[in-house]
């Protein structure tokens, strides 16, 4: 990931930078501006949303005022008392700034300057957090990345306050308290700030802000640009094993903006950490545009800022959830603060795009500032539309050639499948390449085990990442795809990870009722090639699709595949036999397989195996087209877990001796049960047989036959350069013409 | 159970019946009534619900009747396509009846008559059911069960359509099909018919609905009071295990309510079956009303069929689920359509308690008859009322003085603790003498494990009980209740259990902040008694309650005593060292046992042993007064399970040996976790100690002490004969006095 314009971009900005300093600054302008709160005083008490929200910031404040202030020496990790006041400081310092800027009154400035105090009076002989997991511990937090999060928020109370403040309590502030702290996150800690990284872009926004407040051109230069010489080797690495220093790495703000995003605005990290990340990059591009409009900052690399929001809103299940993929925290969604934020600046800035107004209004709370008013004002005057989420791929990586991630939808979010075919997401990447997971409306039906991590849960290690994350969230087993003779792609090394990253072949949602994607994996096992093709497909007569999973395997070597599939809900039955054991031994030793119990074992019988389950009262049946010495596995998770860290969270596996092999699949929901009515509905698999009925180098084929004797033909083209060319396969002497990457027929 | 009013009660009935037989009977008379039709049809379109109620089975109807009419020749169990069309049939039957009558639109009656003599032609050479699994198989079905759920409904078409059909078709109908019918699942089974049981409630009320509606004098009386020579000899069992005769048993409709009810109205087998049994009591009883008012039904045994209702809405949590005491289905609410049925009578024929409206308001739906349309004239007249819910107390046996149920409410439903202290529960009982189980809200907390069984999902078992149900679900060790030397309770046979019932020391509710229960066994283990005190109560300064839990355990021999906590959740620590296993063994052989695996186990090091979990983003602890040598056991529910068909729950397992000891535990609800603003708030336990201060044949007394220090003490007379009396105790050189069955205080 390289940026070349950088060197162009600086010189301009500084000119800029220069020529605003002359004009003097007026406050609040960071997030509220004096115009602003005019218009939000105007309006109060004619805007529900709005008026709402304050109220519940006022309730909330009010109570927090009443307990006193308390700055605790610092001691504990996430979910320890000193970690929790810290954080709700900032965050009730932030409010309170706007609250006495909406209301005007003084209590809630007195209660931020006291606070504000408090830490000065701290901060200066305060040593780095007694607690060393981190490779950069903060003052008032075990990491940097907290204390950041302080500054962020600090900045903005500050400014909310600034022109109450006396002149002397002023300089007091800055210089014991402001100033020191942005140097310690800087250039005290550059492992921290001078990377691109979720934790930089804190830091970055966090020095910025409180440039911005101060008026400090030197800090303001820091945070868009880096440390020039910060000293750091190359290959330097953190405590999560990211890599903290590439050879020719551009740092700050804005390299923060133009790697990890792609132009689609993906985030590399997956959406989680995009989340986590979107309230610096906005928070902190609002204030820039506020203070300094000149920079445009919205409109960088083609207003990717704006989109990314977009992006992140269409990485959700039908609940607001977003998909796991790398270290995700399962339950986050876009009901988060960082989403309301994200939601309300983009409709302010990004061009009043009313469906983002009925995300607002699920998220019943809006921003007290400019934007937050615009969003509440708009949808108390009905403008709002409903967000339409379609499928969609968002291609990753700066220059967005480092493959994707595809969701295909269906119905209205009834059905959505999440294809993983992206670069490595940086040090919160998983190793799974082709990987996906399976929705029913917000049901996982297949799943990604997401992180293993009980955020801001002291007692489960901290609230940080447990080493459960790295060897078996991280590890290919744990993931939807195929794994090669037991270990994780790129040998689960983040070096050969990162290089890498998967292909787009096709893709074409033009159809609704058949939708398809394909990529390619050539690094993930040196000498094997991995070609997937996923299908959401309406068979006729069915009022769910059904997904058609192609994973095709081209190896030099002969090899074991285990193909997984974790599935949600209880077992049914199955059309093989299978033996359950009568007690329970890991699967392996190594490579997350020392964490999977096995709990049964089957020999494929029929041409076709099925296995049925039971999940939330719907019915679902995995087919898989069977080649003789297929052993299909029952696994458990939770071996080797000596405390408890793990969900106890099904598998079923298919694991298959070969070189060369094709794992067709069909994942197919069906009927339903009610645990009131007790109606079983349409509890068995509408498929009868699924079979590969050509393979090669140039064309899959797999034949699907319905119970109704309905015989479906899908053909690939795995020759992508050959995908716009006319094609003639001869199958069973029945010679198939097409023209493109994929060949689609009811036959008989 | 012995009713001896009977054969008064004969005479009178007798004597009644013959004088009514003059008078000529009008149709619909059962359900719907003429006049009744004639109000319904004046009201319609004004009654929200009602007609909301209307249109949706109207298209269910029409829908049916374009798919065409299919009788196939039975051959599936439940589940299955032939068992699921025939009870869709007479549920059909049944609807269209009414929309004839409601709509007198033809096409509806002659879809019933049509479908009847497509019955009437294929009934009479009939074998019987070719499954062979029950102790009593239909022909229609695998069991006389769901025979007679078809002529309960089928009885209602046919009044509807009566006055429509000629005489000649009611003749040919009548003679062929209803007759034979009623004298099969009778006279031809006399061990389903003749016996106390939800079986025979369907059966008799079968054989009595045809007879009202043919006024068939014979059949009627057969269905009150039962077979008078049924053959049958004293110990005969059905294929649950379930005794079908005991000597000198009255049987028929009357004596089924007679006997299993409590004068409260609970049901001995649980309210999973008292749900079941419901609709065929309430629906009997309702035609009993209307086409012979002078017996009174609803007054029989002081009311106790409306009472039940009271009772049964009673015994569901937050969201309306059934407690599954004994075997239950968990997720069978009172949104079921037995519910709509028995709320709508309750509400019309038991002297119109507005509560019932929030109910039948909650359900959207009403009978279509003249309960279901006062029940939505109510709702459109604003007359609802909240359903009130609070602690209750349900005495079990046909006299009151079989023990009971006990559930323990705080707040608005916010904690339900539910303490079984009943009698056997008929076949479908459990053996878990002093069970109980705990929800917050509508979430277990402290789950009962239910019945093992996928009611109606043909792939599991044909939908029917499993072996696991008998193996796992019933022994005492799948329930939070005391076990010794690893058996169950009563050796886990039904002819000792059904024997004996627990009894209640004392309860006391009257304190909200301090509610108190206390009951005692003496024959589960003989030689050894039992006797549990449950406690909910309000700590000063906490939001939530916490639940003391006293069992205390004296006995004549030393033995092994396992007191297992399944709880729901994950585990977040535990202030007890323990060490998982390296490979999974189930802990026993039998009695349950077989099917638990040990995950860990650990060691008592502490005075109080605590252990932690997180549950749907609640924390709890489980704090337990320890003994020096007390094992501390995590179990997995799953081992020796060769067909997937138990869930892997965990458990948590004190195993202590002793001779007589006290069993002190806290379970205690705190603090919160979201994972949508990742704050994890106050997940620490409050208490510090809990400690036995005091256990011998009179008192038994613990200290409670919190985090602030508070000590709270609680003493317990065990002499339920001097509970009326004043006591004295002396305890560490203090001295304490109280008069009744308690103390308690906070001290120091």
């Amino acid at each position: 990931m390289k940026i070349k314009h950088h060197i162009v971009l600086l010189l301009t900005f500084i000119g800029l930078i220069t020529a605003v300093e002359v004009k003097a600054q007026e406050h609040p302008s960071l997030i509220l501006t004096k115009s602003g709160v005019e218009k939000i005083r105007k309006e109060l008490g004619t805007v529900p949303l709005f008026d709402a929200t304050l109220k519940n910031v006022q309730a909330e404040v009010d109570a927090e005022i009443e307990l006193g202030i308390d700055t605790p020496i610092p001691k504990d990790f996430s979910g320890g008392y000193t970690h929790e006041k810290h954080k709700r400081n900032f965050l009730m310092m932030q409010k309170a700034g706007v609250l006495f800027q909406i209301l005007q009154d003084e209590k809630y400035a007195v209660y931020v300057r006291d606070m504000l105090f408090q830490y000065e009076a701290m901060y200066k002989d305060l040593p780095v957090h007694p607690q060393t997991r981190s490779y950069a511990r903060g003052k008032l937090f075990w990491q940097c990345l907290n204390d950041s999060n302080w500054l962020v928020y600090t900045s903005q109370a500050y400014d909310c306050i600034y022109d109450w403040l006396s002149k002397k309590e002023r300089k007091k502030l800055e210089k014991n308290l402001f100033k020191p702290f942005a140097d310690f996150i800087s250039i005290e800690n550059p492992q921290f700030f001078n990377r691109v990284h979720n934790h930089s872009t804190w830091g970055n926004a966090a020095v910025g802000m409180i440039a911005l407040v101060m008026d400090d051109a030197e800090l303001l230069e820091r945070a868009l640009y880096g440390l020039k010489d910060d000293g750091l080797p190359a290959g330097a690495k953190d405590n999560d094993g990211g890599l903290i220093r590439e050879e020719g790495q551009q740092t700050g703000f804005l390299a923060n903006i133009d790697e990890p995003f792609s132009p689609d605005g993906y985030y590399t990290e997956g959406p989680y950490y995009q989340r986590y990340a979107m309230y610096p990059f906005l928070v902190f591009a609002e204030a820039l545009q506020n203070v300094k409009p000149e920079l445009k900052i919205f409109e960088h690399k083609n207003g990717v800022l704006l989109k990314s929001v977009t992006a992140l809103l269409n990485l959700t299940d039908a609940d607001g959830k977003f998909f796991p993929l790398n270290d995700g925290q399962k339950g986050m969604s876009y009901y988060s603060r960082e989403l309301v934020t994200a939601v309300d600046i983009a409709y302010y800035y990004g061009g009043l795009n009313p469906q983002l107004l009925s995300i607002a209004a699920k998220q019943q709370s809006v921003l007290l500032d400019d934007s937050g008013l615009e969003v509440a004002l708009a949808i108390r005057d009905g403008k709002v539309k409903p967000f339409q989420k379609k499928s969609i791929n968002l291609t990753d990586g700066a220059d967005g050639k480092q493959g994707g991630v595809g969701v295909l939808r269906s119905g209205n979010e009834d059905f959505t499948l999440v294809f993983k075919y992206a670069a490595q997401g940086l040090s919160h990447g998983h190793y799974d390449k082709l990987s996906y997971s399976l929705y029913e409306k917000g049901n996982e039906v297949i799943q990604d085990y997401g992180l293993a991590r009980f955020v801001n849960i002291e007692q489960k290690g901290g609230g940080n990442y447990l080493k459960e994350n790295k060897t078996w969230a991280k590890q290919s087993i744990a993931h939807n795809t195929v794994i090669q003779n037991e270990t994780s792609h790129f040998s689960g090394k983040y070096e050969i990870g990162s290089k890498h990253h998967s292909d787009l072949n096709f893709k074409d949602f033009s159809n609704e009722d058949f939708q398809i994607i394909s990529a390619k994996e050539t690094n993930a096992y040196p000498g094997t090639e991995l070609n997937r093709t996923l299908v959401m497909m309406n068979l006729k007569g069915s009022d769910k699709p059904i997904v058609i999973d192609l994973m095709k395997v081209v190896s030099n070597t002969q090899n074991q595949y285990d193909f997984p599939f974790y599935f949600m809900g209880q077992v049914v039955n199955t059309n093989f036999n299978y033996v359950t054991e009568n007690s329970l031994k890991p699967l392996g030793t190594k490579n997350g397989y020392q964490h999977l119990w096995l709990e049964a074992k089957g020999k494929s019988s029929e041409e076709i195996n099925q296995f049925s389950f039971l999940n939330k009262e719907v019915f679902y049946t995995i087919s898989t087209a069977s080649q003789k010495n297929d052993e299909l596995l029952f696994t458990r998770i939770g071996a080797n877990d000596p405390e408890f860290n793990l969900r106890r969270d099904a598998g079923y596996m298919i694991r298959r001796n070969a070189k060369n092999t094709v794992f067709a699949s069909i994942i197919e929901p069906h009927g339903s049960y009610s645990h009131v009515s007790e109606f079983s509905v349409d509890s068995k698999s509408h498929i009868e047989n699924l079979k590969v009925v050509h393979d090669d180098e140039n064309y899959t084929a797999v034949k699907i036959t319905t119970v109704d004797k309905e015989q479906h033909l899908i053909i690939i083209s795995n020759n992508k350069d050959k995908n716009s060319k006319e094609h003639t396969l001869i199958i069973n002497d029945k010679e198939y013409n097409w023209k493109g990457s994929y060949h689609y027929s009811i036959i008989k």
